[in-house]
């Protein structure tokens, strides 16, 4: 079979590979099956048509357009998957491992989606905060906004997830508006290229939007400004070589650097032998170990458990890790597969020598195990291994020297502040774990070691059916954690778009503030018209329109009333003599509900038009208390529209209420659906 | 006189320079006044006194205690801020800049006090946006939390604000529980020292939660852990000198630079002589060059104007500039005192003469100018210069070249696109201005420069009588930007505090993330007590906390009722056939605010007790209609407490509104104040 070329995609055209190309060989046979590398490459021209096609074109779109097609690519990738597991299993991953990296790729996707629809305006310019009041009367605020960077996201992927690792930058990238040139680990770069390949195909990212560089990057990141990002997931040596680009730090380039960690996992005191929290730890830590031959920058690589468990530990990890069929992925029966190159095994046996110098083998040996259905010499195999490292205070590779691979060590911890300051030793790691019951353990291990991890999972029995394992990072929480595992971020929802834009401070007058949100900022013009607002459909309401009511004298008979039909006969609505004792009122005072109802009342249309329904509301607060004999009035200002479906969409209005004397009495924020 | 020594406050104790110190002469008279520099301080001692006794003192205190310690710092501050005036004035700095560092330093730490007490929770424990929900069933969520990073904050601080400079960096590290490590630019550090010295004395301050370093910081920046951050001001040469210091980039420190950058202002096209707007531009850009010199981060170096306007606004400003008295800082004439050092005035005409290459000088020879009060050669005395540059595109130093004095360069520019793009000509910096009344260019400017600067400031005639002015950075809103001008971010509220603490995604079961954040989560337990929760006092109420009340049925007749008395007659409560039509509901349908109303009802407790107001509500959702004959339930649990001044504090209940069908119909958080 002669092996596939692997194609760059540089500005607007697939580039096949030049004499420069690396061959690349299956995990399983060894055998050549790709090559891929164009040293001529024009990095420039990349950059330019990122610069100067992908980004006008992506942010001429809203954030809801952009979030509309994340969810046709996923839908798309959905429909093709196959193809990329077909090509994945060359890399050594099992069907288990596929779901891992091609379908979390996806539903990353999806879920990206879903949150720029839902929690992003369907605009180019995202509000971030509150509206500040920077002067006494309101003539001058302040509200931060964040707006797509004008320049190209680098992102510099891993080899152990080639489609999760692209679509996790991806997503947020595109989201945020800004094009991007995808750099994929060489040695799985096959499946990557395909994914690409699917979205391109697909027609439906515009023109310069996404890029592919399989192989070397040449001098691209000399060429960086600061207006990109480079997002650089791998390891920890690589990571300090690229972050030192002069060109990087010259023109303070966001780094964003999400590295492989020494991630540790603690048994809860509590949870001992026989419990239900300690058989879900060995299943969590087999796991861990053995998924994608324990190649996943979030693997448990130290196991940390109260002295007296070490030895049961030991034990049922040793027990469940032996029942882990080695071999060739594409059978059903092999629960792990290979190492992705010849050359990773090399480096995973060096490591684990490393940490042999400190700590005891008690399962695994890479010279006596059994692979099924591959030939184990010419595969990348290596077995599970265990090790025990009895004195961790006195031990420094464990706690920094990473096998990437399925290896792992069990230590002993004395009480809860030990088994803390051991987790710490890693020096700042991308996830943590801790099994147990005790919510009072939960908190004391997660208050002395959340500072040193990007991410603390915590299991036990009511959690562990739906629980989504210590290793995998989820779209809605960030992934990234503190100094060995890089000082950056990812993921984490809409703070994962905000890596791609710029936060500014604008400063100015209400108007100016509105015209630049495209929200209305109390203080800003209010137009009005003869119709009332609730007559007009979503698109004819203007941001700034309002209704201003006529006044309403709220009764002592009205409070009496509404304390009878209610039944809320608080004593401040009932007895004047007991309210002018509360710290709050004059005397008895109308009921914080009624005054929202009479408000109602007074600004809704009786009759079928466009506004269906109120369907919520935001930030009440009531600022003044109103007694008999006020009258209130109601203002409603038309504050933001949100498209919801293609019916209809939402319109956030601003209400205040006000009494006799202009003084603001409520104000709140209501919501409702109205037809397009 | 004797020179002042100036001492570095190091684990505890006063240390007096040693014979490394260095001479600091008067920006006046040029005479030595001070002394400063100690190369024998023992920095890891200093790093250890802040991380093993600063730190977990600070740690102890909630935010809550931290902002009342920063009030209280900040009222001894202010008490005794002559103290501090009268050291200014040998910087150069007038009285009128005695206040924006002064006044401005203080100003900024109350802000601090009071962000920490109305934005952050009562605990150590910071929730980071909402809780998401990771499972179908609810039994695995993730919370995201800001925890006290364990080391210290190394304060690199520049020479301009001695103050200011020192707290808006301070303020918000305290607040966030970490120990800081202040490092004033020696040029002025003895105002620096006098002010830590106040603060130091008053007993305010947990041990170790202060130190200073008067002179060089030695290797400190080697000795730096992952948990420590280096928060610089000052020059981009030193930024980038410091930000390589291997450690720091090993262990991925956070490394926050803000630098002085080439901020500009842009005059509006409608803006025309004769215009209060062009008056206003004037008199902005006449303050920015002149206030402390033009030493200022944020200071206008660039001055873009419609072509049509350059004349005008040259022979404008030289009019202006030609008022500025210039000489000792003590008299009530001088408009403008010194630069801060003979070293600093070198420096700028070399950067003004490199200008000079592309632009010509059109106002202010520094050969030619007058002094008032002081000695003209003694002193570091400059006048304002004006530059005029006719190629602003051809050009490159009047976009890269700061003169950190009062020299500016005005440009003119084609249409709104030339004007964004010139002034993106900085490749990031601090802040834009614009001055304009026209919202339609308001809107285009900001949306094309808004990714190149870290603060867009916007003026015009309605916002100029509050408007606190280009330079300003503000506590409430971020300070740094983009490339130039470091790539950093400080203030901005409570932003600024987080960037002294980690986040950490926390992933777990809602009973378990209710014990780590002190907020009940839904899923949590719920706890019940035979005494109803609104007769128990704020201490006695407990987290989870939960009544569940007998059921209502909702009747057509109460319906009807409603409506007729508060006169929202929605045809949706009023007509089965027109509800039917409508998306949302099934027929006729109760009020929202009847639901609301009759919750109220179920729960209230009539009688006079603790719960003394209903303060207002949030994130009130309305989930399914609820129909004629539908029977609704309240549940009213104690989701996070909060105190809000001596007699009561804040109850967050969570309420939930279910049918007969245990459907949930409404779901809302009401706020109540309790009486301790």
């Amino acid at each position: 079979m002669c092996p596939k070329d692997v194609a760059s995609f540089a500005a607007g055209e697939w580039i096949q590979p030049d004499n420069s190309a690396r061959e690349i060989a299956s995990a399983i046979t060894g055998e050549v099956i790709a090559r891929a590398g164009n040293a001529t490459l024009d990095v420039q021209a990349m950059l330019d048509y990122a610069r100067n096609i992908g980004g006008p074109g992506l942010r001429a779109m809203t954030f809801h357009d952009r979030a509309r097609m994340l969810k046709a690519l996923a839908q798309h990738l959905e429909a093709n998957k196959q193809d990329l597991y077909d090509l994945s299993f060359d890399t050594g991953a099992t069907q288990k491992d596929h779901l891992i990296d091609v379908d979390g790729g996806i539903g990353t996707t999806f879920v990206f989606a879903s949150k720029g629809r839902r929690e992003m305006p369907d605009s180019t310019v995202y509000t971030d905060g509150a509206v500040e009041q920077l002067s006494r009367h309101g003539t001058f605020m302040g509200q931060h906004i964040c707006t797509s960077l004008p320049g190209v996201a680098v992102h510099i992927n891993a080899f152990n997830f080639p489609v999760w690792g692209m679509l996790e930058k991806l997503a947020p990238t595109l989201l945020a508006g800004v094009p991007a040139i995808v750099k994929p680990a060489t040695a799985t770069c096959y499946v990557t290229e395909a994914a690409v390949r699917l979205m391109l195909d697909s027609g439906l990212l515009p023109e310069g939007a996404l890029q592919l560089v399989s192989g070397g990057i040449g001098d691209m990141l000399d060429r960086l400004t600061c207006q990109d990002v480079v997002s650089f997931t791998g390891s920890a040596a690589t990571a300090l070589k690229l972050r030192q680009t002069p060109a990087i730090v010259e023109n303070s380039v966001r780094f964003v650097a999400e590295q492989d960690s020494l991630n540790a996992s603690i048994l809860g005191p509590d949870a001992a032998p026989g419990s239900a929290e300690f058989d879900l730890f060995l299943k969590e830590v087999q796991r861990e170990m053995t998924t994608k031959a324990g190649q996943k920058c979030t693997a448990i690589r130290r196991i940390i458990v109260p002295d007296a468990q070490v030895d049961a530990v030991i034990e049922g990890l040793s027990t469940a890790l032996a029942k882990i069929t080695i071999g060739d992925p594409r059978a059903d029966s092999t629960r792990m597969g290979a190492l992705v190159s010849a050359a990773q095994k090399r480096d995973v046996l060096e490591q684990a020598a490393k940490i042999a110098t400190e700590a005891t083998r008690v399962f695994g040996d890479p010279d006596d195990f059994t692979v099924e259905g591959a030939d184990k010499d010419k595969g990348a195999f290596v077995p599970p291994m265990l090790f025990h490292c009895a004195d961790p205070d006195a031990a420094q590779h464990v706690h920094d020297t990473e096998a990437f691979g399925p290896v792992s060590t069990v230590m002993g911890y004395r009480d809860l502040a030990h088994a803390a300051a051991l987790a710490n030793r890693g020096q700042g790691s991308l996830v943590a774990s801790l099994i147990t019951a005790d919510p009072v353990v939960a908190r004391e291990v997660t208050l002395n070691i959340a500072a040193f991890h990007g991410r603390v999972y915590i299991n036990n029995a009511t959690s562990m059916k739906e629980s989504t394992g210590h290793g995998s990072p989820l779209p809605h929480m960030v992934h990234g954690g503190p100094g060995r595992a890089g000082g950056g971020e990812e993921l984490g929802g809409v703070r994962a778009v905000k890596h791609y834009m710029q936060r500014t401070a604008v400063q100015g007058s209400p108007e100016i503030l509105s015209a630049i949100t495209g929200t209305w900022i109390p203080g800003a013009p209010e137009t009005s018209d003869a119709a009332h607002p609730f007559t007009r459909r979503f698109g004819a309401l203007a941001i700034g329109e309002t209704l201003n009511t006529a006044p309403r004298t709220v009764t002592s008979d009205d409070i009496a009333h509404f304390a009878q039909f209610t039944g809320d006969t608080f004593y401040a609505h009932m007895d004047d003599a007991a309210a002018e004792r509360n710290p709050f009122f004059p005397g008895r005072v109308a009921h914080g509900y009624l005054l929202l109802s009479f408000a109602a009342g007074m600004f809704v249309q009786p009759e079928e038009g466009p506004v269906l329904a109120n369907t919520g509301l935001d930030s009440l607060r009531f600022m003044k208390p109103v007694v008999p004999g006020d009258s209130i009035k109601v203002r409603l200002t038309v504050k933001a529209k949100t498209p919801r479906n293609a019916d209809y969409g939402e319109v956030r209005w601003r209400v205040t209420l006000t009494n006799q004397d202009d003084e603001m009495v409520a104000e709140y924020e209501l919501l409702t659906m109205v037809a397009f």
